[in-house]
């Protein structure tokens, strides 16, 4: 697989290519697509700004940035190293969602820097989309971005995650017959990923969140947190309770795992509450492996691996959000878009076909797309009758 | 044409689109693309960061940035109104030297804004294209890159001209017989491409430039002028020759126009030497007409126009440029290779064809972007053989 996959990217030279979208046969061509036709194009958008909409490539065009301080499970392994997955990520907007990316390595692992350069870089482009900069950093510049700047900016490692998790949970809660408001849901994993499945959750219903990582639960005042993690810390876990994940996981119904492999053993399994809900998500190797979870009493899992059913991917939901806010020149990206995304998702599987094994729809099946943009199109028209 | 080229961008949605190069039919195409497969190029790059050449699109993309602070004729617009142009540019690379190049559009006026924004970037690019960037701060600009970086830096309204400009002048010099060296070459307009053609036309071997703008000669010494300015009129005007452009073109050899339409009379022409060679390549209005330059007795007449014979276009040399150093990995091009492109590029135009009105190939014909990146890549050779 890794051999293949370096002959392919190496024979390909990366994911993607820039090609033309007009003639240039001779000069009568030449003469429009460039100068001194070109001046009409540049014209308009001097006297008008939000014209560069109508004439350039901005209002199908975002930018996939990295600084490669988070790539993949990989670390920081900075922005040369990065640029393939973020290539990839482009490739992908275009295949699923007919947006043209275009992959940006940021040389900076200082926080200002990237908001500054990417806010620099930002009159081309219809949206931003942040992947694989290292928590807590990664909250620091969406935050200042999504302040600063009027296009839609995402993070997909938070927001990607959260929204399949939130869909794939609000299936898999109507088949086991529970409540979300009344759900004990175990988060492993307080990075990027974990801390915002945890908010958009929250957001969502649900009332009793811990997040866990290396250390335990996190639990309110606790100093040796980051200040992201505190925050976040404040609003979850309201019973306080403390111990690691063997002692956490205990009496939950959902667990969703967002950190490393093989840190879920059958026997944690077994102490979660009857008809328990597991999504093992850490790539490429899952939190506890399928089997083991089945063994464990588990009666859902989920897993980000397309080799199980079941496949929790990030893929499922920022190609639909990009369409959908470029699709209405939406200024931001926002937690009632996101929620909505994951209720179109869900959606996707009727419910005459909802079962264990089938909780969430597979990033090929026709329409997932389409279902996404169209939920956060319909956000995005309400609020604006909302305003008016 | 303006309406035309209007509903072409509209139509087109600008002039490039992003396009996938690998298939996503299935998961394991995806696999291969994207996760788990994709760690395989990232790893590789980690350990060895020149490997990125290998594996990404690096080796074969360019950035195309401007800040529109000085766009075609038409001043300082803005880096939004700026984005025709340079996406322009990226058809142009891509149609001629198949070079993948992304725009940039930079939000700063600020110098050093703009060189700390391109760096940050640089990484995912196999070149640095500057565009549109008014004088002097375009000369710092480039001059800080370049020696910040290690990917080549171009900025075309400079070099794109200069090498243009001396490649007709190589084969216009030929016809009525007359020595670089010996001849009176009198520039006007001391922007970016006037200074940037007196400079290289001087390492050619031209002893003798005066370089005019709109206050007329540029003298050494003269406070009044700005830094680069005084630069170049410490090595050009040995004379001290002072007054207007009518004046200063009284016995001039060659005339070359980087200024504005009309400036020049048929007067003026007849006060050169016989023999006179006549560049005025303002666009889209000469800085005289053909015709009246004829009427004044110009023997040899190139514009900017693609209606009139001997365009002089800036499409005859950047694509061959970083064609040939991209193909070598060239880290950075120098004015060796600028030189030598210019008679590669002179050079395409064989003795038996040369005549008053074929001082220099059409951008359509075959072997122009060959023949220039050729001349690149020997002097990259030259000089990594010289080095060794």
């Amino acid at each position: 697989m890794r051999d293949e996959s370096l002959r392919l990217h190496k024979e390909k030279q990366g994911a993607i290519e820039v090609v033309g979208t007009m003639p240039l046969r001779n000069s009568d061509d030449l003469a429009l697509a460039y100068t001194p036709g070109v001046t009409g194009p540049c014209l308009e958008i001097a006297r008008d700004k939000e014209k560069v909409y109508d004439y350039t490539i901005k209002g199908k065009t975002v930018a996939v940035i990295t600084n490669g301080t988070a790539v993949l499970g990989l670390g920081n392994i900075g922005p040369e190293a990065g640029l393939p997955v973020i290539e990839g990520k482009a490739l992908l907007l275009k295949r699923f969602a007919n947006i043209d990316a275009i992959p940006i390595c940021v040389d900076s692992t200082d926080p200002d820097k990237v908001v500054n350069t990417v806010k620099n870089i930002s009159p081309g482009f219809g949206g931003i989309h942040l992947e694989d900069i290292k928590s807590p950093e990664c909250f620091y510049i969406e935050d200042r971005l999504k302040k600063e700047l009027n296009i839609p900016v995402y993070h997909d490692d938070q927001h990607g995650t959260a929204v399949a998790v939130l869909a794939g949970l609000y299936n898999a809660l109507k088949i086991v017959g529970k409540n979300i408001a009344r759900v004990k849901i175990v988060i492993n994993g307080a990075g990027a990923s974990g801390i915002a499945t945890a908010k958009l959750l929250s957001l969502a219903g649900a009332k009793n969140i811990v997040l866990c990582d290396i250390n335990g639960a996190l639990v309110k005042d606790d100093s040796t947190l980051n200040k992201v993690q505190q925050k976040i810390a404040q609003v979850t876990n309201n019973k306080c309770e403390k111990g690691n994940l063997a002692d956490i996981i205990k009496n939950a119904d959902v667990f969703i795992g967002v950190s490393a492999g093989n840190v879920v053993t059958e026997q944690m399994i077994e102490s979660m509450n009857k008809n328990a809900v597991v999504f093992a998500l850490a790539n490429p190797t899952p939190e506890i492996s399928p089997d083991d979870a089945k063994a464990g009493g588990a009666r859902i899992i989920a897993t980000g691996r397309s080799d199980f059913p079941n496949q929790i991917n990030n893929v499922l939901v920022f190609p639909g959000i990009f369409k959908g806010a470029l699709e209405v020149r939406a200024k931001f990206i926002n937690d009632e878009m996101k929620i909505s995304a994951a209720k179109g998702l869900a959606g996707l599987v009727k419910d005459h076909e909802l079962n264990e094994n089938y909780i969430i729809p597979s990033v090929f099946d026709k329409g997932v797309c389409e279902a996404v943009a169209e939920a956060v199109k319909r956000i995005i028209r309400e609020q604006a009758k909302h305003t008016q």
